[in-house]
């Protein structure tokens, strides 16, 4: 019995190292648990193996103040026990994001979390100096999430072998592959070595590095736990492999407060698995995951049931080449969860349609799904002699919708309260107001969103006898632009221009 | 009996002029009509009071040679028979539009008619210098049809008096109304003054007068037989005054070759009627119309049950802010009818949404509705200190879609064959073919439209073994670049622009 007193941040990562049992499989014959227990919270944990004779345990406490804990399991015949101090958190650590005001999200401490995302689907899979470029574009950009794989990518644009591997094994190689063939491949029949019972804990240890540095510029990983594009057979594993990998990865990666979990990407081409397979593993995911990290399902062709108790927010790819962000209230309204709109095509020149859109048709994509009370996603796929597209790769960011992308961030954060939903104030503009708001009453905030359309000008009739400041918002060249003070019927000239706003706010608001 | 000898061309108007009794009420008392006899076709048909003591008899052949006429009815005691001698068509006369192979139009000869229209909604009541200004600029664009109201129009932009009225009377006159007031406007509590048994054949005469002209330049008029848009009481008349109305328009109009009647702009909501009185009146032009005028129902909210029989094409506003065109071949078929979508927002800058789209906005839409088989109109409206908007006014055009879109209208002119359709070969483009080619035999010509998408190229995979020349299209900058000749797999290389097409055309072709 060895006791120890260690020290922690509120939301950061607890973690003790323990020496166990080596023979046999470690990966499946042996387990570690512990129990944290504070005045605040009781929380068991599952810890996991990582490579040589090394269990660990990892931990994130959500208070304040002394937490007693104590460790066991069949790696080793000891019981450990300590005491952790955990000490407030830092100043940019709110905590794992959570759904707050039904539709729109918050970290745990209450601060308003307005998601801009972006994609690039095995990023952390590069070469460290790719991986470094693509970190410091997104602190750059101000995205606030990144979606990404665990298993390597398959694809167009996508036939260069990863860094590592999630099983310990050999690939069969990617020499042969070329634009022209790669969709002809066939893992089943290629040489693919994998022992599917042991993870390679240096794959995972590195993504873990790069949550832990995305954490660190206020990014969150939404972390894509199955996908369809595959050339090693990780597509489709056996149900047993899949659970095991799914509680490695919860063990892992959960005690992580910036982690997503997005069961998969396009979940209905994957092969094998009807739709009670994804209940099955969202519940394993609602049940096991000890912090209750957000959870969600991408969709290619058709939509995931989003009643599904297990599923916090709907993840969205869209089903429409011409509207996409503006299903976003539909959404909203069906399934009563945020909308975050992952794919709604990216900004590019590639030859495909989903990666082909203007930076001024994705910006009014953006501001659609913002103003619609959504959360829209951004993704680049423009053509790169090297083969560094974004989308998958990360790297430097070569688009015009990244930094109107951040402009529309800084809009969001002005929001009055928590979110902002759509009323029907005009039938030829979209109009937001205020979550809490109710529009009827013509309260306080309020932003009238015009989109390809471009009126000369705009009459109000606000009947309240309220002052109103009014701005003029350019969303393509992010620019703010005071209008004046009016209240009753006041007209706002505009520039006649496409991606015009108006903001009003009441004066003493 | 008097005895006549006439010559005139086929598809022109014959026309003759009796003296008839005046006293009582000519419009309402008498009638005149006249039977029309060839080796060709035998037509009855109805004239009209013209005022002054005239009636008139008009005659539209459809056949060369002689036909014997004779005229009789309640407007004189004398019967009048005369022989009219028809000559070949003018080489620009190719007589009537109809409808040919289900979705598509064609004049009564047989000649290709790809309607690529505008809207003007009362250019006709304006000033003689506004009226030829537009004629010049209808010309110059190269549209083929315009819509225009057979009543004044009072709406926003559109106040002030027209030239003349349809009745007898005098208005209340415009003087108190300004763009804010005049949507509460009554005409039930004003003082407007009109003797609805009596027409004021000027007004016609008038209308007639710009028919011709627009004949004269190749432009069909799309005449709107009813519309909301009211301060005189037109939109409200008596079921009695509307047929009188009809049957003077039907008399008066109907031998112009360039004819087409619309039985209403926004049906549903003009007041006091519903569907069975527009069906009533639709089988009224079907009976009662000698010629057999192309004829349609123009929707605001709700669309007219389009298979009613009396329904020659379908006459679309559309129906969402962000689709329009994209209807196109889902109303095909629906519907199986030609479509014709005579509002899908105009290009300008005034504060409304069905207003204020751009010039790009307005070329897609018409390239989007043009690839599905079907044809987009187009209108401005553009803010101007004389008030003088295209889409009501007529005069200068302003906007840049105009130019495109006579270029459109060339690429339609090259169509094998009569018609394009959509077919489904790519999820990301609109592929038109040939509305005679099954697109599984990959025969001739093809069109992939690539709308708001700007891929860097574009891959084919012909089957065939034929040789395809293959054309790149600019839509915005018009431009027609030859790309080479390729079979099998191959490659297209685009400028990574929206608004782009790929044209096939077999070498053989």
């Amino acid at each position: 019995m060895a006791k120890e007193i260690a020290k922690v941040k509120k939301y950061d990562v607890f973690e003790r190292v323990f020496s166990g049992r080596t023979d046999g499989n470690p990966f499946v014959d042996y387990d570690i648990k512990a129990v944290f227990e504070s005045d605040g919270e009781r929380k068991e944990v599952t810890g996991f193996y990582d490579g040589d004779g090394n269990y660990v345990i990892r931990f994130m406490p959500s208070f304040e103040g002394e937490y007693r804990y104590t460790v066991r399991g069949s790696f080793s015949d000891t019981e450990y026990t300590g005491i952790l101090k955990v000490t407030p958190a830092d100043r940019n650590n709110h905590g794992p994001v959570r759904v707050r005001n039904r539709f729109h999200f918050a970290y745990d401490d209450g601060t308003p979390y307005y998601s801009v995302g972006t994609t690039c689907y095995v990023w952390e899979l590069r070469d460290d100096k790719l991986i470094d470029e693509t970190l410091k574009s997104l602190k750059k950009a101000g995205f606030n999430k990144i979606r990404f794989c665990i298993f390597p990518k398959h694809y167009v644009y996508n036939l260069d072998e990863p860094r590592s591997y999630p099983f310990e094994g050999t690939p069969v190689g990617s020499y042969l592959l070329t634009p022209e063939n790669f969709m002809e491949y066939d893992y089943r029949t290629t040489g693919n070595n994998w022992d599917f019972e042991r993870f390679n804990p240096g794959h995972f240890r590195h993504i873990e590095k790069c949550i832990r540095a995305l954490k660190k510029i206020g990014v969150e990983a939404d972390l894509i736990v199955f996908h369809p594009y595959d050339r090693w057979g990780f597509s489709n594993l056996e149900r047993n492999v899949e659970i095991r990998y799914m509680n490695y990865i919860i063990n892992r990666f959960s005690a992580f407060s910036n982690v997503w979990w997005s069961m998969a990407n396009e979940f209905d081409i994957l092969p094998n698995r009807d739709d009670s397979v994804w209940d099955f593993y969202g519940n394993f995911f609602l049940e096991h995951d000890p912090y209750n990290h957000l959870r969600s399902i991408h969709n290619c062709l058709r939509l995931f049931d989003h009643n599904a108790s297990w599923i916090t927010h709907v993840s969205y790819q869209r089903m429409d080449l011409y509207k996409t962000a503006e299903d976003t209230d539909g959404l909203r309204e069906r399934y009563q969860k945020p909308v975050v709109l992952d794919e709604i095509a990216y900004e590019g020149n590639i030859q495909c349609g989903w990666g082909d859109i203007t930076g001024e048709e994705m910006v009014r994509r953006f501001w659609e799904g913002a103003m619609r009370g959504g959360y829209p996603g951004h993704g680049e796929t423009f053509l790169d002699k090297e083969g560094i597209l974004w989308w998958s790769h990360g790297g430097k960011l070569k688009g015009e919708s990244w930094k109107r992308v951040k402009f529309l961030r800084s809009i969001l954060n002005d929001t009055p309260g928590l979110g902002l939903k759509k009323v029907r104030a005009e039938w030829d503009c979209v109009t937001a107001v205020c979550e809490d708001d109710a529009f009827e009453e013509e309260t306080g905030y309020r932003i009238d969103y015009f989109s390809f359309m471009r009126p000369g000008f705009r009459e109000f009739n606000m009947k309240d006898g309220c002052d109103y400041t009014v701005e003029v918002i350019d969303t393509w060249n992010m620019t703010l632009t005071k209008a004046g003070t009016f209240n009753g019927k006041f007209k706002i000239e505009l520039p006649g221009r496409p991606y015009m706003a108006i903001r009003l706010k009441k004066a003493k608001f």
